[in-house]
């Protein structure tokens, strides 16, 4: 077998067997297939696509290319959730303590963000002192003891996913949906997750732009859990807007801990229950939507979804006072209030736009060295639909320290995000599709 | 700029202009563009292709990327001939003696050969004593002298095409035209020629197989040329058989020997007039084709070409006397002789077939490092519409020294390049097209 041979394959259009995809990801791995030999392959695959059995074996490859954690000694469900990305997304924060509160364990490893506003661990960060260095035993025992622990310490996973995707990333090999769904499924699975939900995003705050696509990608991904033998579900929601109203990493955590007071904004109550509900269903704790539905409310209503999330701060080092001072928080000193200067209603609130203009306030960072300023970031006061009157509060930008030149493009950003109209908007369903 | 997103820009489909390819290729010069940016985008141009201007464009800057060849203070006609490739293509061989004695400068810079035959360097290397690594004061003065010289010093020429073909041949994009005009055309320019006339093989002994692709190949070099101001001619032939009669090392060199006596097989004939007619055409040292015949013929006939090729093997200190004493070339000292086993016509003799023969037999190297037996080879004594008898000799191999497992893997590629018909087959034209 060599490699110029698969290349060529996959240039004319026909399809590999198990055997060429295993030997084109080993010899990634072990050099003997050169990184623009892999480059030629990935740009042929954008051209003539990979069909559902070549994506599991590439997904296969990908898994085998590295640990694959196991935690059958702790529990036979563990349930992991996925997300494509997006503005104000907080879900994994409300939902890992949720599901740890009704008895599903939750091994949940993440990444610091590189992108408009910081990833979950970011996020978690803001709490004081919250630690997210677990040792792989710390780890165990925490799941353990409580149910749940998350940790930003990456064991070595599906390397060559990232060799692959390193590359991806400067050949403009980025958009294949074959190749995304390889690299997301074979990252959970390697993680240890046999029930997995996955939150696919599409609109302006996401990589994916249509409806359509997110659909696509999405029933890709359930049937590569499926040939892999795992459970996996998916959710095709909106980006058009941000989710909830707080963007930013201390701003993400204060409207979660809000969230698990009871205090719930429609679309992340949405969208969590909807992959709270399909994550009881998988696990076979619930019978359907309406039976899960009540057990998630009864968790968050009773205080031992909140209770939970003290219980993970207080294993991980952080200080649980935050939950009811949230003065303890890093939040920007400065702020400024974008007012209506009209009546009417809002018809977009452009999620990218705003994202931008919170990343130039400090909540995001371009590089790995850059370092985030988790009190940056904007809350809304109005979402699509709202009706406003002339002078009232649409949204507040908040920050601790930036030159007047990255302030003015930041309000420049939340000010091309806003359209407005006389009479009220049809407001789009934030769920579009379920797998 | 950065390079992703001009692959990006290809993989779209898009056109380049020329900041973009210029950037590409001094990027992978100056090594701010990876090997892996290069290749991807050489897969995306194997799908959406380059036009005409993008084609000129990459030419340019692969001329540029390294020396360019001036021989302006000896003459303002510098011609070079370049054919794509075939068995039993001496061509060359004949056609610079030829050139000289009509007056018009050869500066030929050629290689040696990675293929079943040998290179023009390796089929004059045995000429006994002949010396073909000029330096370049050493080519120069022999051109001013004699009106031409061959070399195999190559000088740093087309660098970038150097790099580009290195990728192309291991990520499986050799086959697109554009990148095939761009390394030929950019090589031949930079060599210092003016006056271009390029022979264009089809068919089984040829890497273009059809008549179709190679006719848009010769469109697209004589396009090239024009745009980059130079005179370049194409002429489209057959390689389904092997041209002439002799295929090995010291053979062409004997059947080039025997042209220039006048013992002109009539394929050879054909192809070396039409390609010397169109040279001195373009250097308007003759008005139409019956005049540049005629003037070919002259220097045939005369044994002036006979007499400048003698010039040449004396300058480059080679012995002159081989030409009228062939014992003093190694020819295979072993012979087989393949007997018709029917009465009939031959109306197939292919040309990949007969080539694998030979390599067999030791006239072609696999790598660099591979010695040529200069002995080894095939004479043919009948080609495709011959009437043939039974028991009549078709073909002679010759070697020196090789297995007898390569012996019979060679007679049986020769007996399968065979086949017969009663009656007489349609010979197809050699000459398909020309620009």
């Amino acid at each position: 077998m060599r490699a110029v041979d698969i290349i060529q394959k996959k240039k004319e259009g026909k399809i590999h067997t198990k055997e060429e995809i295993n030997f084109l990801i080993k010899g990634l791995m072990d050099g003997t297939i050169e990184d623009y030999q892999m480059a030629a392959w990935l740009m042929a695959v954008c051209f003539n696509d990979l069909n559902e059995d070549e994506t599991a074996y590439l997904t296969e490859a990908f898994i085998n290319s590295g640990d694959i954690l196991d935690f059958s000694d702790i529990s036979n469900i563990v349930a992991d959730k996925h997300s494509t990305g997006g503005v104000g997304d907080k879900v994994t924060i409300v939902l890992i303590p949720l599901m740890a509160a009704l008895n599903i364990p939750c091994a949940k490893l993440s990444g610091r963000g590189l992108g408009y506003t910081g990833g979950t661990v970011d996020k978690l960060e803001s709490i004081p002192n919250f630690k997210c260095a677990l040792k792989e035993d710390a780890f165990k025992e925490q799941i353990k003891k409580i149910g749940v622990a998350i940790s930003a310490q990456t064991p070595n996973l599906t390397p060559a996913d990232g060799r692959v995707y390193a590359l991806r990333d400067v050949t403009a090999t980025v958009d294949n949906k074959a190749l995304i769904c390889a690299s997301v499924v074979s990252k959970k699975i390697a993680s240890g997750a046999n029930i997995i939900v996955l939150d696919v995003k599409y609109g302006s705050g996401a990589f994916i732009k249509t409806k359509e696509e997110a659909c696509e990608l999405a029933d890709l991904m359930v049937k590569t859990g499926a040939k892999l033998n795992r459970k996996i579900s998916a959710v095709i929601s909106s980006m058009e807007q941000p989710l909830g109203t707080h963007i930013g990493n201390s701003l993400e955590i204060i409207e979660a801990i809000e969230f698990l007071k009871g205090n719930k904004n429609d679309d992340l109550y949405e969208i969590t229950v909807e992959i709270a509900a399909k994550t009881l269903i998988l696990a076979k704790l619930a019978k359907d939507f309406d039976e899960a539905k009540k057990m998630i409310d009864d968790a968050i209503n009773s205080g031992a979804a909140l209770e939970k999330l003290k219980e993970i701060i207080k294993c991980q080092d952080g200080n649980p006072d935050c939950i009811n001072d949230y003065g303890l928080f890093n939040i920007g000193k400065n702020k400024y209030e974008l007012k209506a200067n009209r009546d009417g209603y809002i018809s977009k609130l452009d999620a990218l736009s705003i994202a931008k203009a919170c990343k130039l306030l400090g909540a995001g960072r371009d590089k790995k060295s850059d370092t985030i300023d988790f009190g940056a970031g904007c809350v809304l006061n109005k979402k699509i639909a709202d009706k406003i009157s002339k002078d009232e509060t649409i949204l507040t930008l908040y920050w601790n320290n930036v030159s007047i030149e990255r302030l003015n493009e930041a309000k420049e950003y939340v000010n091309s995000a806003l359209e407005y109209t006389n009479t009220e908007p049809l407001l789009e369903d934030l769920i579009y599709s379920k797998f």
